[in-house]
This record gives structure tokens, sequence and C-alpha cells, in this order.
């Protein structure tokens, strides 16, 4: 079943020029899904009464339009809402807010996929590096990407380093902060930097080769931007943001502002089944800057599907506006074991992030790093 | 079925002194529940293997525990995690991240409420104004207040502002932004604050009464900033936020270099089901500054039940570590048929807000704005 049209005949049937369209799944009657499709294209817009409406410009340009109603498998509804462009100004918030403000609110509606107009794809310019950029700092030619993670939080600067020492000593390309190290008394952000990159700095005077510190940014505005400038006087050229937790519209200016600096995007506080994981990580957090998207992956401590994981990976990548590639980083419980299989399923294209289960290792976390890293250096040559 | 305890006994049953609470509803299996609870314990704090950590500080204050278990009707569980209160600092965005950072991801938990130690709700201090301010601003002793929207998107400034005229005259108290309101051509928020101030002030050198201006501000926490300024500068009092777009940590820094400011919070984003309402808008956007918390009342176009919409009010109206009240403002699709009702529902403590049915009386604005505005005062009186 496919429908389009306007329900309202008085209106007049100009559709805007240049749109930016929301794919919502919707569960709902066959009965009702016109009167929802509608009701979610005003709520979406103008959130009130059309019929309260006297400017033409308002009705022909600004309401949203349903553009299409199919029926998927299962019963729910693919609902596509045409909204106009000019409502989104250069906001990233206000393209969530367009997008999904209300309507997350409703509890019958999915925000399954975006499509952004090229001016606005223009505008935020996707990542700055990305897959090409992560894999030239790290002096790596075409294969996967290696990373692991600093934990647990509660350690100091000191200890997180020691371990940090390790992993680069194993031959990992990158080492980033947990998402839960933030700026805590216990282990303050400056002292991880103090620490941290001159114990990598003399692992790569000692083996010639550097791994790179992605340090967690936290905190408003003001406190991610000292995170930042006391980054860049270390050396460091990698940062770590969580997006929806900092507000996307903070995580996008930083990026503008630090053209240099590569940025590691982190899914903490994106939620399960509300925003699609694949628009919310590979396609909006990859437009706004992200050169590498962190997401769970399959068959690990979370429950995304192998196809759900796919549809990242492939959002991340494909080609989209002239964006560079973010590197789908697939993470959260993944083991040495694992490595052969997982760059089977992604390919070469991605970062491979193991943290826990390196960690557990102790006394043998160089050996089993540097297992972890030539497995990935040897996978498809053996 | 109660259950607290440790799963591993070779760790000390040592408490942390002093823990932020996070409480979650989890469907589960009863087999499998304690598993899924020390899993979340785990994953909110250290996330990480236990058994690979070495430093028994960690061991015995930063690991979460398992404080509770309690199996609810309808076969899920509340699953009570004790956390460190050292891991938040006094960061905002820490404070969410750590109740539900990477538990978000999981489609079977629901973060269901938190208690926050009296430390930390002493720094974020809540509202600056709250309840009692608000009415003072107002010049109102005891009754509710009484609050609309301006929209649709998309009018210039100077019809946004005639809209604000007719609602002023008809005595509303409070005029709000509608919340898709952010910085777009058609209306920037410079070109609001400068038609709509004024012709309030207009009015109110007519009819001897004040209507209060609370634009929404928007973009990233330089441009909410700006916004401040040009609002303070036009002798503007409030100001409205989404901090779910905003960024908890960016809405906050706000409330605290503005201590003249009240602050509305509006919930867009603020998704359905993963955080309960009662949790998010009635404590922690009050926790955080917000002097008025807007929300979906129950039987409008939103699925809250009474019961969830009864629970904010209480999260945002009760005794909690000396913090001032958050008005709780109901709305969506309310209606002046609803006032009595509405009001023998929230008592007097409260502001109504009405906009898309006012707006739909065209040019009988004025006298609509005024019945509402009389129904509210009148309720109770006879």
């Amino acid at each position: 079943m496919l429908w389009a049209g306007n329900r309202h005949p008085e209106r007049p049937l100009i559709f805007m020029s240049r749109t930016l369209q929301a794919i919502y799944h919707v569960r709902c009657d066959a009965s009702s899904i016109e009167d929802r499709a509608c009701a979610i294209a005003v709520e979406q817009s103008v959130e009130m009464p059309v019929e309260a409406i006297e400017d033409d410009g308002v009705l022909a340009n600004i309401v949203g339009r349903v553009a299409g109603i199919e029926q998927k498998a299962g019963g729910s509804f693919e609902v596509r809402i045409a909204l106009a462009v000019e409502t989104v100004g250069q906001d990233p918030g206000q393209l969530i807010n367009m997008l999904f403000g209300n309507s997350s609110i409703h509890d019958d509606v999915v925000l399954h996929d975006a499509e952004i107009p090229a001016e606005l794809a223009a505008y935020f310019g996707g990542p700055r590096h990305g897959l090409h950029g992560l894999r030239q700092k790290a002096g790596v030619d075409a294969r996967a990407l290696t990373c692991s993670a600093l934990k647990p939080q509660g350690l100091p600067a000191e200890q997180l380093a020691a371990l940090a020492e390790k992993f680069a000593q194993g031959g990992v390309d990158y080492v980033k902060d947990d998402h839960g190290l933030a700026d805590q008394a216990y282990s303050p952000f400056a002292a991880r930097v103090a620490a941290i990159a001159p114990a990598l700095r003399a692992v790569e005077r000692a083996t010639g080769r550097a791994a790179h510190y992605v340090p967690s940014l936290s905190g408003d505005l003001d406190s991610m931007r000292r995170q930042v400038a006391m980054a860049r006087q270390a050396g460091i050229d990698s940062v770590m943001v969580a997006p929806m937790i900092a507000g996307l519209a903070n995580f996008h200016r930083l990026v503008r502002e630090n053209a240099g600096l590569a940025f590691f995007a982190h899914p903490a506080l994106a939620g399960a089944a509300k925003i699609a994981p694949p628009l919310l990580i590979g396609k909006l957090f990859r437009l706004l800057g992200a050169d590498a998207v962190v997401f769970p992956n399959h068959g690990g401590r979370f429950g995304y599907s192998a196809d759900t994981c796919r549809r990242i990976a492939r959002a991340a990548l494909e080609d989209c506006a002239g964006m560079r590639a973010s590197v789908p980083t697939p993470a959260g419980g993944m083991s040495l074991a694992r490595v052969p299989e997982m760059l089977d399923f992604y390919g070469t294209d991605t970062m491979l992030l193991i943290g826990g289960a390196l960690l557990a290792e102790r006394e043998r976390l160089v050996e089993a790093t540097a297992a972890f890293v030539t497995a990935v250096e040897r996978h498809g040559h053996g």
C-alpha cells in the first residue's frame, strides 16, 4: 500500500522545494494510519491545528506533508514526512528537534531514517578525517584499525597510564578512555592527559610506533573546550564525545572549531528502539563530523542484531553527499577469538575495539594486545 | 521477593559511604534476574569484567552494587543499583551517563527512578525561582498560573508579536515560544525579541498587567548565551530550553550563570518509555534548575497516563533536599473546557498551558484568552 497526498484539499498542493524527509515506523491500525501520519506531520512542524493557520506561506511551505505511507511486515507502517529545510536553520539541535522532538514522546513512533538535503549535508560536512585520516594518523595502509579502552574508572591517572603503555607496547593503534572517565577527582582529565600522553611518547621512542590516546570529553561546552585545549597542548590529535549527552549542537561546534582533531562518537544515552541506530550512529553522528562511530557489536553485551550492525556500518561508510567515511567501530564485550569473524563480517574498513577482554589478561596485557594486533594484521593473509 | 547482597563473596562487603541509587525496571526471567542485575551494576560503573580489576579501592568503592531486586506486577523486576557519588563529579552530563549511559542501549531496561545524594542536590541546587518565584513575577498570589504559546513557526516576528499582544490583552501570565521556534531565517531569535518584548510592554502600559515572554533558546552553548544576552537586554526575565537537546550540562550551566532568569524546561527528545517521565522531567530537570517543567497532559495528543502525570507533578513539587518547587506545566492539546478538570486534578500549584486551542479562535483570540484566564481565576471560587 502506497499512499501520498494531502488531507486538506483546501490547502495548496505546492510541495516545498527543498525538504528534509523524516521516515518513521508507526504501530497503528490500518484504518487510522492516514490520520496518524497527518498528525505526525503537524506535530513535527507547526504543532497546532492546521485549520487555525491563517498564513498561506506557512500552509504552503512550513506545515509538514505526508509524502508516503507503506505497510511493513508485522503490522507497522513506514511513514514519510516532508519537512521544510528552512525549519532547521543550521542547527544540529534543531535538526533532531524537527526530526523527533515531540514525536519521541509518542510510544508508537520510532524514527527510522532521514533524508538529509544536500545543502544541509554540505553545511555540516561530515568527518574532517574519516576512515582515510584515521588510517593515515596510525600509519596504516589498508588493514582494519585496532583500538582498546582504559578502565576501570576509579584508577588514578598513573595506573591508567601504565595500562596505556602496555596497550602501546602491544602495538594497538588507538587507546581510548572508557566513556565513564569524565573529570572525577580520582583521575581528572588534566591528570590523565599529563600522565598518558608522555607515556605513549616514551613507547613510541622505544618502538618507533605511535599509539594515539583518545581522551573522553565531558561536561558543558566550556568544559569540553578546556579539555580540548589541554589535549592539543599535550600533542593529542583525537578525542571522544558522547553526542547525545553533550548535545548534538555542542558536539558539532567542537568539530567545526577543531579541524585538526579526529572525533570518536560514543553511543551513551543513544537509547534503544526509539531512534534507529543506523540513522543516529551511522548517519547523523557522521553527518555532524564523527570520524569513528563506536557501537555495540552483535553477539556481545548488547542486543543489536547482526543486521542492525551491518546497517550502521553501511551508513557510516557509504557514499553520501561527498562526505568522508566514518570508521565503524564495533565494541561491547568483544574478544580476541572473534577477530577473524568480525573482519569477515565488517571487512577491513573498520576499527576493532577490544577493552575488557584484554584487561582481563592482567600481567599478560602486552602479549594479549600484541596477539590482537597480529590477528588483525594477518587476517586475509593467512 | 527482596534480594540484596553481593555476587562476589571475594569482594569486600564495604558499601560506599555516599551513593547515588539508580532504580531500573528490567524485563527478565526470574531465574536470570540476579545475573542481569549484576551485569547492569557493572555496565553502569566499571564496564569491564570485575575479576580483571586488581585495585582494591575500585572493587570496594567504584564497582556498582546491587542494592535490591523486587518483583513487580507483570513479570518485570525493580533493580536498585548503588553507584559511588564520586563517579559523577559535579557534571550533569556525567550524572545521566552514570544513571543510564550504556544501559539506555539495552532494550530490556528502563530507568525508573534515582535517589540523588544530598551533596549533589545541594550542588545542583534546583530551581532558582520555582513556583513561588514564577507567581511573584506574574503578580499572582495563590492561583494557578496561565501560559500560552506562539506558533506556528514560519510566521515572521511581527505576526508572532501580534499574537503575543493578543494573549497579553487577554491577561495570560506567560507567553512562550513554541519549541519549534529556533533561529530560523523567517523569524530569527533577535527579531522575535525585538518585536515581542516591546509589544508586551505596550500592553502593560495600557492595561497595567504584564505578560512575560518566554523565548526558546536553541543551538550550542555559545548560541544560547548570545540569545540570553539579547533577552536580558530586552528586559526579558524567563527563557525556555529543551534540556535533552541542549545537553543537561549546558542547560545547567545557563541556570548557574543567570540566577535572575527563570527557566522553563521543554520535554522535546525526552523520548518515551526509556527514562520514566517523573524522574526525567519532574526530578532531574528540577534538580538542574528548571523553574517550570512542561509535559504532555493525559488525554491530549500524547500517551502519558493520568498516573504518570500525577507522578511528574508530585516529583516537581514535593519537598526534596530543600529545593524550590518546579511548576508542573501540563500541555499538549489542552482546551478551555478542560480547565476545571485540570485544576481539580493538579490543584493550584500548577501552570496551565493552552496554545493551539486559543489560536484556533483566530479573531476571537483576545476573548478566548480572557475566558481561559477567568476560568483559572474563578476556579474554586464559585
